[in-house]
């Protein structure tokens, strides 16, 4: 098992990765000194898979554990949803004292996590994150939150976990196309901060794709050390964890304006990614070389690099991209790459060279 | 003009009061340097009272300024008109530099703060609150929400107002219950913290209710600053801030239970104050004369004392009651009085005093 801390004063939390972790819920929960009832937040596809072991590790450790199911996707990140899961914490009188164990993916955790830090003003709560994507990105850093009709993760708060642990055997019934969706973010992180673990990926795709577990454990802690670095620079995004965000401008745009589930967010992010390495190109003479890599790589992941794109889309994910919450004083700042493993934020980008980076990704 | 100082560290602020500051509002934020749009949040009776003058003041400081109304009520705390509101700072497409302006009384300062909290994870806001329940309580320290069926409040976040302006003339147009419902408040003040401004109340209580403003000033501002004092030592309720539900957790339980709207905040807490003076005799000793000066005050002002209690409406005020925040390991924790002026929290009552306490406000 691999351990990575992550350093935020009072709310300093550790991320567990490795193999047969779920059984040890119970026992590491035990560890953290909360209170005797919980309620295990999940989907109904994760649900499916884990929550029988996770409910049974709980209670075999003395917790009074309740389990909260909504729909699987996307469509279920909205306040409505989060209010029936505050109607069972209620119905299952949960306390100040008690917690909530996020199972499940990124959707999972966003919506469970907003749900712990609103119930009671806020309850403490562990992330055990089952999808690739949740383990390397959603489950770290306290972001939570649900939609809006008028884009993703409008609403929200910067909320820690107590504890995230990151199950690699969960990947063994993960979809195919959800685990590639993950290696977006893997892949992000060399983009962005790491030139060498870039490399290591170009090298070590093919293990990852047949979800090698001793690759895997290193890879996913790499990247978990990265966003636990990003975090403990900028807790609430005020400057450097804008980072994190490369290629989400437009990749959020391309989810919203083209209807939530049609893109896995992995794959508008690939797209997004290929986009902001065009832009990066023309604005911080990131070489051309290494665009070329980075969309060779997201190719080689399995992943979308292009988009379809008519007058009516593009005008649709322009519109979408001005609601993005990085959008300051009106202008859509974006970050951007000036080598692989170095990236910068709050670049604006002139309409036409938005433009033209569009028709660099248009199918 | 009073200015009372909430020192929060990094999440400091001021509550200022007097009369005439509506007017100022526009140039009050302008010193707080922030984003160039707002929007103004309030319920159909305090817009139609001030919402004019909000936006005109912000306008002409030259912020761009939405004006978001929702129906007035206790009814509205919930997360649905939550979303509606989000909705409209989306369509006036408020961004992260942006600020709320909580227009109103509690409800509005619960909720318009709470949507504060979550849109975009946060933005700054200014608490205008216009009813006396509002200025000396809920618009200090920091607590917003919303209710559930189950019970009020329980969902809700920690987060503070960058500003609290407390214009006096508000109550120029407050009506007579709702005012006196404020007032409460202040007599618990008296109790829980400041044994001398009890002794006030007593004797300045007729020009308290003619609203004389020389006296709600000073009265105001001193309920403010023992707020404070106690917000400061205790942010986020894990101790002593607990002593300001005095009175509380049967007043949220006759709240409850008798469905919203039947009686006003104040009303409830009045009650519940008097039932708490009665166990603060029984457990700690607090002397029977407090307890008849404590009704006494209340009954002065105009309040409710007791509470008309059948076998069911009973039941369903303890089922309401295990619901409490402030329930911790199954048990209902009360704040007492050792004296008038002194409150200690986290207090276990046994079944059959609590039953006594309700017997004694039966009427």
């Amino acid at each position: 098992m691999r351990i990575v801390q992550v350093p935020l004063g009072q709310r300093s939390y550790a991320i567990k990765v490795g193999t047969g972790l779920l059984a040890g819920l119970g026992a590491e929960c035990a560890r953290l000194k909360l209170g005797c009832r919980c309620a295990v937040i999940t989907d109904a596809n994760a649900g499916r898979h884990f929550a029988g072991l996770a409910v049974k590790s709980l209670s075999a450790s003395g917790f009074e554990t309740a389990l909260v199911t909504f729909p699987a996707g996307e469509e279920s990140k909205r306040l409505a949803v989060v209010e029936k899961c505050h109607d069972q914490l209620a119905a299952h009188r949960l306390e100040r004292k008690s917690f909530i164990v996020a199972l499940g993916g990124g959707v999972v955790g966003d919506l469970a996590g907003f749900v712990a830090a609103t119930y009671l003003r806020g309850l403490p709560f562990v992330q055990v994150p089952t999808t690739l994507l949740a383990q390397v990105d959603s489950s770290v850093g306290g972001k939570t939150g649900v939609n809006l009709k008028a884009g993703k993760n409008l609403v929200g708060a910067f909320y820690q976990p107590r504890l995230v642990l990151c199950d690699l055997d969960a990947f063994k019934t993960l979809p195919r196309r959800e685990y590639r969706s993950g290696l977006a973010e893997v892949i992000k992180y060399g983009i962005i901060y790491d030139a060498e673990l870039f490399t290591r990926l170009e090298r070590d795709l093919p293990k990852l794709l047949k979800r090698d577990p001793a690759t895997l454990g290193e890879i996913v802690a790499r990247c978990c050390e990265i966003k636990a670095a990003v975090v403990e620079q900028d807790e609430t995004e005020s400057g450097l964890r804008a980072i994190l965000n490369f290629g989400h401008t437009i990749g959020h745009a391309i989810e919203n304006s083209s209807g939530y589930g049609k893109f896995l967010h992995g794959e508008a992010i690939a797209i997004g990614q290929v986009a902001a390495a065009q832009l990066s190109v023309k604005r911080l003479d990131l070489p051309e070389r290494d665009a070329v890599r980075i969309g060779k790589l997201f190719a080689q992941a399995g992943l979308p690099v292009t988009l379809a794109l008519n007058a009516i889309r593009r005008k649709k994910l322009l519109a979408a991209m001005l609601l993005d919450k990085k959008v300051s004083g009106g202008e859509v700042k974006f970050v951007l790459a000036k080598k692989i493993g170095q990236a910068v934020w709050g670049q604006p980008v002139p309409a036409v060279e938005l433009q033209q980076a569009l028709d660099a990704i248009s199918a």
